[in-house]
């Protein structure tokens, strides 16, 4: 660092990236935006800034610790945590000018002051999809929540070469049935639960086994628990206890709550494609869902945990207003999944940050070129830099390269005495010598390939 | 509102838009971002938090009160209150990994604690572009820069029928070479300059003049400060100092910065359209601008005062890095200009927040919905949005209305049973039985149009 200058460093735990690295992530962004909005989502936007009773009106320890608090006059004010609350907020003010169901998507930036770590970052981007209503929501709502976050991984995937993912899905109505059913107090199901959810993180399935066993103590109720843990959903059949614990789940009949749990995960199966699977240890600590609940594991990277999560919620707004909003949403982790694998290079695009770079040889070639750059940016849709340098042809050619341009565009002074360009394919290394008509066929025949 | 419920009214000075604005607002920023890209500029993103050592660098007074400044652990923090300073901060930080000359674009929200009044903000979008290298910048960029103002404001002036617009361009070397040439001391060339740059806030020219008299004080000097007023440049011909001046201003031959500025006016100018014109009663309040400098006006509101300004500075990253960096740049009041038009109902597009309603009549139709939503999805671009609600015809259709759907999709039995849906234009009325293929077909031919 230079001497008497300010250190110029980001704050530990925000994210910075360079052109081509910002390149890939706005495209990644775009992909998310794009899938939303085609599958019916519509955009809002709220204040990064919300008054802090409103956002702590239900948050409380860990996350009231991470945020962002600051008064501004006589206003206690905190930066938005995640989006789901902001949205709460939204339905409960604008009640009276939206239509219902109403499905939106909210792409933005969100605080939170975690211990920096990769992966964990203080400002990141979520990506929400949400589906709200009025006293009630048709369970295919939860199908069209899960519905649209598989399409829009199934694109990413596939666009940016990341393999196989699977969707786990569950609903919180079987377990709450199941503990209500032996009379399991509060704690000991928050305990149980808060081990069920975390399944996959201990080192080997017997730990976690004996980890609920002890939590739950009661022999019988804990075989029951491990036999709920294999059910799965067979298309033709629906939800298939184990054949050898049949006569044990004859109780449920009975137990409303555990037959509308598994109704409603049934349902929400029957419409999904083969990548989602039934998995009750997928439970999600928050405690606001109420049903269907689900999160999203790619196969290839099982260190990122879940990159996709979300379910059905009854009563997020009960705060803000006396009408009952239900809900269903799910969230995709932006920056918390895509800034690693750009950072370690695991991303790799076909377009390029820019597509052609004018070159005019010397000051009597700058007329031309600045008409040149115009034509094109009237008639393509090409992204198009002139430079103006005045350097050798070489230079300007190490210029074309660095900046990985797919075309250059040579202006000298018998260019524009003839009226034509010389147009040089940087990466076949092809030049030719055309006219400007012929430079704006080839140019969008070529690009828009 | 709701007894014992929290208030959720938004921050005062904070936009929040309904749905319907808020796809108008996400147009008009899209528009920006794709001319902006044409031009040659790629995207950066920086953290909306700065440590406030970096924000304060430069900034004082004023801007300095109007911050979101906060502690955070040990750290004192800000929001940034313009994308300009975090941008100097990316170019000293990242000097060794950019390529020069660099083109951005950055399009974000900043934040200033400014009393609010309507199209006042404390929370608004810039969306802004620079080019800077090191050591120098050919005179060329600063066309570029006003040139690409130009197109984006054409743009969006004949997207959103906002008619006319008038780009002033000055250059401060010229004042500066003026002023110097007299023996001007500094205060009074500053408190001259403030004037001038109030010129058109003056409620008669003659109001104007008296107060720009009482500040030169000098008859002669005074008079030549009008007369350079009234330069213009003539296509062909060059910037032109009014006639009957000719020998007062004999003296710029041996005034280098008066030369040097008009010489660049002078070419700047020989590069734009003729909706750019020299009006040397811009000069910019900001301290940093050093030579050429543009405000923008749309002729019918005058009321907006300009909506998108800028100029060439030299000394930008001075507080961060030993190298010079010099620059040209230019922003657009995103949220300022659009948000006030918008609510007042002034712009109006003709693209739909939503294409496509499909309305399954029964849950017998829920399969061909889902199907149909899908197929839809992969194989057109409309934004489709399925609607279960097992509700009567009649509102349904009222639901495709009020969201202002371009068709509706009808889903019965008979269709189920047909293999065939019954598309509704929304707007002409007109319905027809038709299979899923000639629907992909239609909507293709009809929303890519």
């Amino acid at each position: 660092m230079a001497k008497n200058k300010i250190n110029t460093s980001v704050l530990s735990g925000f994210v910075e990236l360079l052109p081509q690295s910002q390149f890939v992530f706005d495209t990644i962004k775009s992909t998310i935006e794009n899938t939303y909005k085609k599958a019916g989502f519509v955009a809002i936007d709220t204040p990064t800034i919300e008054k802090s009773e409103v956002l702590f009106a239900k948050a409380g320890g860990e996350t009231e610790k991470q945020v962002y608090r600051f008064t501004k006059g006589e206003n206690d004010l905190s930066l938005r945590f995640d989006l789901t609350v902001p949205f709460a907020r939204y339905v409960s003010e604008h009640y009276a000018d939206l239509v219902f169901p109403f499905k939106r998507y909210q792409i933005g930036k969100v605080y939170r002051g975690e211990r920096a770590q990769k992966g964990r970052y203080r400002e990141f981007f979520q990506a929400d999809i949400d589906i709200v209503a009025e006293n009630n929501l048709s369970i295919m709502y939860d199908v069209e929540i899960i519905s649209t976050i598989i399409k829009t991984i199934s694109k990413l995937t596939s666009d940016f070469n990341l393999g196989n993912f699977k969707v786990r899905v569950s609903n919180r109505k079987i377990w709450d049935g199941f503990f209500s059913q032996f009379g399991i107090e509060d704690s000991k199901k928050v305990s149980a639960v808060a081990i069920i959810d975390k399944r996959y993180k201990f080192k080997t399935e017997d730990d976690f086994k004996a980890e609920l066993k002890s939590v739950i103590n009661d022999e019988k109720i804990y075989n029951l628990a491990i036999a709920l843990l294999k059910i799965e959903y067979l298309p033709n059949i629906g939800i298939s206890i184990p054949e050898n614990h049949h006569s044990d789940f004859a109780f449920i009949k009975d137990n409303e709550l555990m037959k509308q749990g598994i109704t409603e995960l049934e349902t929400v199966m029957k419409f999904l494609p083969h990548n989602a699977v039934v998995d009750l240890s997928i439970v999600r600590g928050l405690d606001y869902y109420t049903g269907t609940v689900y999160e999203t594991f790619l196969t290839n990277y099982p260190e990122f945990g879940s990159i996709s999560s979300g379910g059905r919620y009854e009563h997020l707004c009960d705060f803000y207003t006396d009408k009952v909003i239900c809900g269903v949403g799910g969230s995709i982790g932006l920056s918390r999944l895509f800034v690693p694998l750009i950072e370690d290079g695991k991303i790799t695009i076909d377009k390029s940050i820019m597509d052609v770079v004018i070159l005019p040889q010397n000051e009597n070639c700058y007329k031309m070129a600045t008409e040149i750059q115009d034509e094109l940016n009237a008639k393509t849709n090409a992204k198009v830099s002139t430079i103006f340098e005045n350097k050798k042809f070489k230079k300007l050619m190490e210029y074309a390269n660095k900046i990985n341009a797919k075309f250059a565009i040579i202006i000298g002074e018998d260019e524009v005495a003839n009226n034509t360009v010389s147009l040089k394919n940087m990466i076949t290394g092809e030049q030719q010598n055309i006219s400007s008509t012929t430079l704006i066929d080839v140019l969008n025949k070529t690009l828009n390939k």
